[in-house]
């Protein structure tokens, strides 16, 4: 079997879901990988769809794919339940969570899957930060006992940022990332990719009153916000989602070349 | 709460995923209802895409939300394992299957949190034969204890067809739908729903060279088909999808707003 | 080790638990094979027992290990939860279910045991509906790993009957086997099979006031009937159960004989 | 509703399987109680049945539950595994063994399923060493959540034997009730209850070469036997069995009036 | 690998929680073995503390280990429910317990960490009567599919004790090991290892109005004590502790040397 | 019920498992909350011992307790799975991890017995990246449905530190806390609690030859080091972690009088 990397595969890039079995079979005997978006149903403040996370998370694949031989697997689009501190709590209407076993056992289940039909370039793309370790162990689990696979997780959705996209996109007060949800860096790229899903009209800059290092349970109104917005949705634009999503692709890109190559 | 079934209500028809959390609430306290899709990722003959299950399951869902004031949950994309009579089997790539534990905390988790929400008007529409019971348990013990909801489950996309339809559509030879896989019926439903996906070219019919009324495993070969086809798919035609889709609907719609009212 | 479908073998037909260890060592050193029948505790009516599903499904392996050289396992006693539309549903008195991943957990354990004793052989045979889709489950996960053994699962009680032995039986207004629970069917069996546990007096012809295709948690009245008797009982008689029964044993033989063979 | 423990009630003594619906209502409605016996598939040396533990835990409570106003439940005819110090081990032909947790699932559904149906009187009557402390855990979960049940749990088949008992059963050197496994006091008992399942012309009389006070995994040959019988079983005789039987039955009834009364 | 048995070894008594992993991957090269304690958090009468158990475990590992060259494990601090016959019951405030299922899981994960790093000398001691079975059965699948390992699980504290040991701790009336919970025996060991720990001054004798041989849930107030203290704790000393502790240790000692021998 | 935070309790600071029960129960009368630690079984380089983790997690607890009128539950001594990037991986000699499922469950088991005790003020104090998430989830559940008790999570062992103590203790070139395994700050930490278990003439300075911002299954050996230590282990020092205790420990302290005050 080859297992190029390069975007020659016939099938790179596309989803998994429209193919057929045979183009599936085909897709693999040239050694076409796959990638896994994993995202969540979770409230995105006042203007961005519950779908926010799932549609980053599979935006990005189906944007990574032809560039390294891949096919995208159907979405997770349930996570792991919302913290106040980095997605505003379980408390926002919509906000639909798996328990962590669910989660993990879908994950595992699926990537299971893709290696008995014979896929051995494997990543996950998560866009949720609460499925952080969840989507690891889940991995780690499903690989076992398949030392000819080889898999990346990507946890996060982005590395760091160059300091003048973090200037540009932010402007003079970068809360770091962990505040970064429903507001100027996913603002922007749903504006950039799905702009007909924002209503950017009703966006607002929120925060919350204080900011603890610890999780309390149940938690306190004011260490989360009101609107779901943990930050400066506002300063958000399309040019802005733009000039990030042309930094994150090639970072997962350049990822997957140096650790996914035969 | 008013728990109306018309269509009347702002977000009757819309997918969940698009809205926002402040939507999500308002939809609720209209009293609106909401639809779970659940198929799975499944060898359609060599024409079909994997897709073409949850694909169905959610156009289906999309089709009958607006007259029942329901939105439309993430779809469940992945299902139970694909049966030799009923499916084809678990060997053809791509077919990606859930453990039926897992698929059934899955939904558990999915419907639990829907009540959560305080949507009290629930129905789960799958398209996936080997689902079945195993959406009945998971539904089964999410509504336990919550006895102010109410809730329909549809395991098999339809009902009876009228005679003139069979004969329409299956010509002289209708051999049951449970062959039905990647056949006449779904190959003409998803030309009428998608015709981009569709393969017409490859299409082919095919049976088993026998047919059991029991199990085999591990299957021998003679009881499923080298395509994944398991009838005649040539005859299939966007009309007839559309005449198929046009009693498929008001099917549902009715038992919704027969069972399903306040 | 031999594998011989005959008859011949010296413990063809035994109950498994009447066995010896040293006897049941013989057994598989003989190719004797293993039937493992699942039935259910649930309400059959006014006038069956709460065990006919456990009871017929043992009658039934009796009946067809003789011819098969296998032996008979102890039976599963306990299913899964009764569904209104087929079984008249949990609530009435002694409808004593499992949840489906207990069940699938017993099955799966026993058969592996099976496994682990050598049985290379074995038939699941099940008789209650709401079983279908678990025991193949847990069926298909037993096997997985042993690819030296085969098994049938039975998930129906029978095959199709003869267009005259229908018409002896149900006469005029056959309904289909789907209601067909502690009816004619089931009774004439039982009346055949154990007279002592039938209260043929009290039965009754009940029809639920209407029939629905999908399912409704909770169930509303209409959709069962009060008496747990599905359709009509008052047309069993013994002599009915001994026609059907000589069409079923020999359906469930040939089955054996035709996919078990070495 | 009457919680009379006087063996007065209808049904007192009944098999619960043997009963219809309307039956079981009227017994739960008398105040009867339910026994749940379990037991194991478990080789009882040369001479034993493999049944011999759930004909014990069967016949005990059908013994027992006329005097008690009790119904007997269908038996648990599999159980947790064979130790080689009390039960010779997992190796022989037909040891058929649950995982622990499966066998407390089984047991709790069935128990809360009892407690659903009205039952508040509930005992568990078990016959296999090895399921020990599996029953209590299982018994305790299902109990929770419903104070006005009360439940007991016979983790052993009998209490303390008279010692003049003792000496005419086991003669001069007495073992301890630990070794007695297929040996002189099961085949005594199994001798009184049920001599057509016994082979006592192939009994014998074994121990192993030594005897550890801890396990050892996987198990030395010196520590269990080559027959599967762990004492002196050719001193069992069918008097000595109706002897321990009419010291045992009323030994649980006693327990049962003096703990479950109203 | 040499497997030596003898306490040569240089890590030989040592915690393994205080060995770097240089140390550890030593410690294992020469044939050193582990020694997993087990113990609970609960409640153990008026004056000895709810570590009781799992100190006890530790201390006698720690006894042992130098002279079979194992090292210790960090200790199983919580374990199964207590039970009122023979631990008091759940309701004395602090008696924290794990359900089943997560004991198991926890003593089998942790095992086959130790089969992974290459330990094929393992030793399970247990300080808790309710955890009997339970550890036994999370072994047993630990070790499945690792022929090679070896392990003894050692369920009790102690083997028989010597007549007159018996006559010296519990004098003229020694009612049995079962009730020895918080009694003469566990405070005597405890004066001797940690009488720090002990508040001598507050301890009673006491015992249940009643013994029961089954179990009663809920339990009836008169088959515990109000103590927690099932027997005699006031005829315990330091210097029977010695005297125990100077029997215990030998025994497993010599159960060790006896079947783990390489 | 008084729930004074004050360091006046009676037990405050005092490790649960001394305790008798009636001590238990007093301090849950006075309003004493209980800590948690948690902590792994896990590689810290050359040079400290595998308790690292569930050294510092108690050591914190122990200290803080006293000020915020907590008592200190048995720890938990066996973590998650080590990661290469933060942890160093799992196949270094000693690495004992649990599944996420067990770990999860176990912690769970844990709280929902402090809260049956009484416990209302709890505290969960994390010291192992890789436990992150799965705590939070573990406490999530315990608390549902007991909404009069409140608990803290701490996921990581402290909060930012001054830019002086960073300057002071790691120098010129800090390289951020994820690396930190291992090296200056564990190592000063251990040299301040317990210099006994640190062999710091074996302390190195290391670190992989690439760093990634995603993980690799299986893991590359240039993403993690050879001895374990992440960064520079050598500039550790006593003095160090005096200053380091210094800061985190009013920082947990702070913490719980904030939000965990009557």
């Amino acid at each position: 079997m080859s297992t190029s990397v390069s975007g020659a595969g016939e099938f790179a890039g596309r989803r998994m879901g429209d193919l057929t079995w045979p183009e599936t079979e085909a897709a693999i005997s040239q050694g076409t990988g796959v990638i896994l978006p994993v995202g969540a149903t979770e409230q995105h403040g006042l203007h961005l769809p519950l779908a926010t996370d799932f549609i980053c998370a599979t935006e990005l694949a189906l944007a990574v794919a032809p560039a390294v031989n891949m096919v995208v697997a159907p979405t997770i689009t349930y996570g792991s339940r919302s913290r106040p501190l980095t997605g505003g709590g379980q408390h926002f209407a919509g906000t639909t969570a798996l328990r962590a076993t669910t989660l993990m056992s879908l994950i595992t289940d699926v990537l299971k899957e893709m290696l008995r039909h014979g896929f051995r370039r494997l990543v996950l793309l998560n866009w949720h930060y609460e499925n952080s370790n969840f989507v690891y162990e889940a991995a780690y689990e499903a690989l076992e006992g398949t030392p000819s696979a080889k898999m990346l997780v990507f946890e996060h959705g982005l590395n760091e940022l160059k300091a003048e996209t973090i200037q540009t996109v932010f402007e003079e007060d970068f809360p770091g990332l962990a505040v970064e949800h429903a507001a100027a860096y996913e603002t922007s790229v749903m504006l950039h990719l799905h702009p007909e899903l924002v209503h950017f009209e009703r966006a607002v800059d929120d925060q919350s009153e204080r900011r603890t290092w610890y999780d309390v349970i149940p938690p306190p109104q004011d260490i989360t916000t009101k609107s779901g917005t943990l930050w400066k949705a506002t300063r958000a634009s399309a040019e802005k989602g733009r000039l990030l999503w042309s930094e994150i692709v090639p970072q997962v890109v350049a990822g997957i070349q140096r650790d996914l190559s035969g």
